[in-house]
């Protein structure tokens, strides 16, 4: 595997600044066949590009099969591949060029200049590869680059997770079922819990006994109290996004079937607030301390610090606004609607900027996307995401592949053993499109010839 | 007709700007039928959009057969939607925000609002059509935007002449043909003429003459000799272009078949240096003085004063880079080859900006755009920008169109009793084709519901 750079531009989209940055990549072409192979391209999301190509072993697992060179694009803003060094993040100025459209405009740089460069890549097909946010570039990449790209695999991709597409509560009432089916009560223990650390936070003595009973890195104050249930949802949040069969550590180390190891410190709803509250410290654990090595929990984090979190923050309040909403009843959450005022105020304070929360679908389409051709959207059934996601075939061509066992882009993930049938399923259906599409693009160039 | 503004922001791509301008629009709804009707969106170019509507009477002539409401964008930077009002093309920073890629989001956004606003028009199918630039736009738009368009009529779009994907000789290599074929030893006269005008320009006295020969508003200096030279073929370039068979009034005011008018005085090649720049001067005064109002003529202008040339000049210096070149043999120009250092230097100097010559292919495709679908090409054999446009089907749904007797976008002009029969099958069929998008638009639609 080989570590590159690419100069690019900082502003795709207009002339005055000639500024240019340096883009980090990763080729790896021990499989690659100058003849007859291809090109899979993953399309880097929020992180650091050495991070995701660890936890993308399926480009690895199927390289061989599609005689493929493997390149992995860090997105700009992140990792490494930072516009303006440690100003990068400065002020709404210096992140006025991290937009989904740029970083796409960067990948189709990419891809001219590894088509320029590298004898044998320039009449090859390359299929676009992302997860996630990741999913959703590499969906879009194929929406608006498809003289770049033959097709691409979206995994776990919510490309309708924005204005009304789909329901505000979808995402976690999902992560709710992931917590109900994993144990008998323990949906309802999580869904007591939060009048317990209401009632608990009511007293400067209440306080004191829950920052040592969750063990906490520093004493709660009153004010912390919304931030520390905020952190503690995000927790099971991110337990259903990697509620995977193996153990595995991608947003944090983790045994098996995670969420089931949580629930068996969570059985008994009906304990008083101060066992309930140990139960849900043990149960947190179970996320933040599987190696052992946390001496304390520290609620400013929650996962990896491969992902950058600024930059997605700064993404969310721009053009990836995703309304999310809890009733309280059909999730396991406090209820909260979705304000839109209230975010744009605190992107507002927080960013110096505004979000513009329609224009995600202005630019990519929302639910009319008929009319594209050769993407797989895959979704696995335990993601919270997959609520966002295109989980039914929209044309012949615009294809949903669904995980029943699956979590978070499980496909993507490197073959395992403990791998449920489900996901092996849904990784030959996408090597069977990726096969077609590359045997599309050969015959279309033969008859050109 | 209404004439009408849309508040819309100047950098759709960033945002840490959130100044907004007024961009003009047109809509005409005495056809529209909100039952099983249209939308035909005219996706503005570089200048005034009431000129432009009022040349584009083919929306008019077929707005009755598709019940259609006509709506014509004004492009931002042109007629009066200026981002920055006056001081819009001030320097490179003001000028930043002019670019395809804005035009189109501002065309999408248009769309949006007019679907919000007016009742009737949100389930209806839309059909981008422009000319030239704006038939580029036209193509693009579709690529770029198929959830907001069904299809495209692009006419006299050039969307090849950048790169090397077409000789950067054809174009002028078109012109000379219209001058050939348009009377005897007419193109021959023009290519003896240049040197007739460097023999004359080479002492004081021939240059004085020469003024005065050509009726010109202020003497030449020998310095202006090369841009009295680039004006006259720019006359020929802009004659070949409006060369339609009626007396119009485009780019200036014209008799029928032009070129054939001007022909009439270029018979003789084999005449002395003066007598030659007589008739030159005969054949010049065709083109800015056939309604005999001009005291003299200004080598400073060319066409209308409806065109931005300002606008233009930046776009061209920027992404629209279209190499050009003359070697005098399969053309009547001096020879002149294109030379990408020199525009960029000379762009340099005039904008502080240099050109991108490759973007353009990296974000639309080049000739990789066979995934796309509904498009009509439309191209004139006498159009010197056929020479980069569509003129062969790519696929079934990506079709081109060919007018023998046709100069650039024709068929976008009202029709006329003169009109050859050329013209009208290409109207029929591309009234075929958008009758087509049409009733797929409202089959696919039943069929949803």
């Amino acid at each position: 595997m080989e570590l590159s750079d690419i100069t690019t531009y900082v502003d795709h989209f207009g002339f005055n600044t000639v500024k240019t940055f340096n883009q980090r990549y990763l080729v790896a072409d021990k499989y690659w066949k100058k003849n007859g192979g291809s090109i899979l391209f993953y399309t880097g999301n929020e992180g650091d590009i050495i991070w995701f190509c660890n936890n993308t072993g399926f480009m690895w697992d199927v390289a061989e099969e599609l005689k493929a060179m493997l390149v992995f694009a860090e997105h700009r803003y992140y990792g490494e591949s930072l516009p303006f060094g440690d100003s990068s993040f400065k002020d709404s100025r210096h992140l006025n060029f991290l937009t989904s459209e740029q970083a796409l405009a960067d990948f189709a740089e990419l891809i001219k200049h590894l088509k320029r460069t590298i004898p044998g890549a320039e009449n090859q097909p390359v299929i676009a590869i992302g997860g996630s946010y990741g999913g959703m570039l590499a969906a879009w990449f194929r929406m608006k680059y498809p003289h770049m790209v033959v097709g691409a695999l979206a995994a776990s991709a919510p490309i309708w997770q924005f204005e009304d597409l789909v329901p505000c509560g979808v995402f976690m009432k999902i992560v709710t079922t992931d917590f109900r089916k994993s144990g008998p009560y323990c949906s309802e223990s999580i869904h007591r819990s939060w009048d317990a650390i209401n009632r608990l936070s009511s007293t400067g003595s209440g306080l004191q006994w829950l920052s040592e009973a969750l063990h906490l890195c520093s004493p709660l104050t009153s004010e912390d109290i919304q931030h520390l249930k905020d952190w503690i949802s995000e927790t099971w949040v991110n337990l259903a996004m990697v509620d995977y069969p193996y153990a595995s550590n991608f947003l944090q180390p983790l045994p098996a079937w995670p969420i089931k190891v949580v629930c068996q410190y969570l059985k008994n709803p009906n304990v008083s607030d101060l066992l309930l509250l140990q139960n849900i410290f043990q149960a947190l654990n179970v996320y933040y301390n599987y190696s052992g090595q946390a001496k304390c929990l520290n609620i400013s984090e929650t996962a990896t610090g491969s992902l950058g979190t600024l930059g997605w923050s700064y993404q969310a309040c721009t053009e990836v606004v995703m309304p999310f909403c809890t009733n309280g009843v059909d999730d396991m959450f406090e209820p909260h609607s979705w304000n839109l005022k209230e975010f744009s105020d605190d992107c507002f304070q927080q960013w110096g900027v505004r979000p513009r929360p329609f224009w995600i679908t202005t630019m990519y389409g929302g639910k009319n996307i008929s009319s594209h051709t050769n993407i797989v959207f895959s979704n696995g059934e335990l993601d919270p995401w997959s609520g966002g996601g295109v989980t039914k075939d929209i044309t012949d061509t615009l294809v949903a592949v669904t995980i029943s066992e699956g979590a978070h882009h499980l496909d993507l993930r490197a073959k395992n053993a403990l791998d449920p049938t489900s996901v092996l399923l849904a990784r030959s259906l996408e090597v069977r499109h990726m096969k077609n599409w590359i045997r599309d693009f050969y015959d279309n160039t033969g008859k050109r010839h």
